[in-house]
């Protein structure tokens, strides 16, 4: 499944919020739309909003009027800030704003080739997502046997990515190799991305899953035969100390506890060479009011005060492995790492 | 804040479930209506259900017509059973129905001399309840310091008992004793007994909090303050093990990996020296309905797939200490455990 596209001089994507009530598709005109469908996550997903951000540059581009070389670059770097400050945590949201500037800067002619050139890389990046995601996949399905509990975090499938996803793109493949599978879904509280999205994911693909709440998990693995933890990242330390959406870090002490191994499955773009350790990243604290209500239903009173962090870091040594396009990152991860990071 | 007494040959008592959004107090007459108020959650907390129980018992000796001794008491069995099915893992809910019963069968005389006695008994166990509730809260008060921070999940205030309350009643004690505290309240899905029951408490008694998602606490724990963490139980085995809301484990993982030292705060009644390990605890398992919908307000499709496991174990191992009327409890808990209930 395809979750976003460009059509008729649009970014065309699934809007999210309305999920698993209807499919609706909304059509994106402007990176000023672009940033705000991030900001209220009508899209989600590291590597969602990472390719959803070059195409908001494409859009950007198409926009500047006929100016000259250094107006238009600084007019699309404009553009890019407008992106890269919808959501701080994700790291690839910063990389796909990059690499369409640089995509553009190498780029001599008219405001139209330059135009041309950030619609190219961003239609590229959409491509070698799918790739990306798909290899992903592949590598991660390896660890995952015939008859596997799955235990999941929050949303991770093609809603995440533009079609395969990460953690559950891997449970994608291994149902498409044959082998079954149980997947035990966090909801994930505040925004429910595991009851609503990946359910509805997993409903559509016919792989058999049962939603829990975020504190059942250490219960079920206590109780029940679970085989491997595998959740997403937006932001991978060069340590191996990994951001992902608030509740992650509380799942790998669960598995930890029980002898489940925990995998991140992450595409490259997430990793962050720069950053030393998790205590580096910058973790955003959304508005209470996703907590108060939930689309619409108020849960408690506006009043009633509330912490709303929307990330946790895990610690590297809580994680068994980090799957990525290149292969399986292992302790110590500093060297495992880099080495993928060459590969790319 | 008393929130059940006898008036009016009626059990009365505070509707949990209207909560935060309004006071509704309703008269329970027999025990089937106590049994129902058990089951769909009017009334929950273990010490609170164990004494609407007992009062459960009161009503039902109140309506057994004017039969033989032996009748007598045969009904009154009859309504212990209505009432202990009500919740299953609730071990002083057992006790209170027992107790009861054993008052009844002490006296000599006829049926309303019998009910009297089941009367009486109610009455002095929900009087003893607040008292215990005091003693907790002393023992426990012990343990805060001005200027500390607190974690703390589900509610355990004076709605989960008579008055006072376990886990929360330590912190209005330590408010009472004038140390500044600041509290952070799992949610506590699904049924957010943390943002409804336990919000509305500390709002009520002036206390700072804030509300959090489940899967944040191990984010606050290794991001800012934390001094120590809080739970009630509502059964705590021989070895220390203690069953409590969903959540309670993951919670615990979180505080050992954090250094915050974790305290269970219980009545003995609590305590089943019965059993040898928390494995021995009978989880109750929970309509789904109560994940797919939060008082009304669907969150996801009712078809999805759940899985609604009501209280986990948390082992022994992560327990810094079982506060109790008499005393705290500490490792190795079967003798200290065994110790305190001598003295009960």
């Amino acid at each position: 499944m395809r979750t976003m596209e460009w059509k008729n001089n649009c970014l065309v994507m699934i809007d999210q919020r309305r999920l698993p009530w209807e499919e609706v598709w909304v059509e994106l005109e402007d990176e000023h739309a672009v940033a705000a469908a991030i900001r209220d996550m009508t899209v989600r997903g590291a590597p969602a909003i990472g390719v959803a951000a070059a195409f908001g540059m494409a859009l950007a581009a198409r926009r500047i009027p006929a100016t000259g070389r250094d107006e238009f670059l600084g007019q699309m770097e404009a553009a890019g800030r407008v992106l890269r400050g919808s959501r701080p945590t994700a790291v690839n949201l910063a990389w796909a704003v990059e690499r369409v500037l640089r995509a553009v800067r190498a780029v001599v002619g008219p405001a139209d080739a330059l135009a041309e050139a950030a619609l190219f890389a961003a239609q590229r990046m959409a491509d070698e997502d799918v790739e990306i995601n798909r290899h992903m996949a592949l590598n991660g399905a390896a660890l995952v046997r015939d008859g596997d509990t799955i235990i999941h975090h929050c949303n991770t499938g093609a809603l995440a990515a533009v079609d395969w996803g990460t953690a559950l793109g891997v449970v994608f493949m291994a149902h498409q190799q044959g082998k079954r599978v149980h997947v035990l879904l966090d909801e994930t509280r505040p925004r429910l991305q595991g009851a609503r999205l990946s359910a509805w994911e997993l409903e559509r693909a016919g792989i058999s899953y049962e939603v829990i709440v975020d504190g059942a998990s250490g219960y079920c693995m206590r109780t029940g035969k679970v085989n491997i933890a595998l959740v997403g990242a937006d932001r991978v330390a060069g340590n191996g100390d990994t951001a992902n959406k608030i509740g992650t870090y509380n799942l790998a002490l669960a598995a930890q506890d029980n002898g489940v191994p925990f995998f991140v499955v992450a595409p490259i773009s997430t990793v962050d060479l720069s950053l030393k350790s998790g205590d580096e990243i910058e973790v955003e604290q959304r508005d209470g009011e996703e907590m108060h209500s939930s689309y619409g239903a108020r849960l408690y009173p506006a009043h009633f005060k509330v912490r709303n962090p929307a990330f946790d870091v895990t610690p590297a040594r809580l994680i068994a492995g980090i799957v990525t396009e290149n292969g399986i990152a292992r302790m110590p991860y500093r060297e495992s790492l880099a080495g993928m990071v060459a590969k790319a």
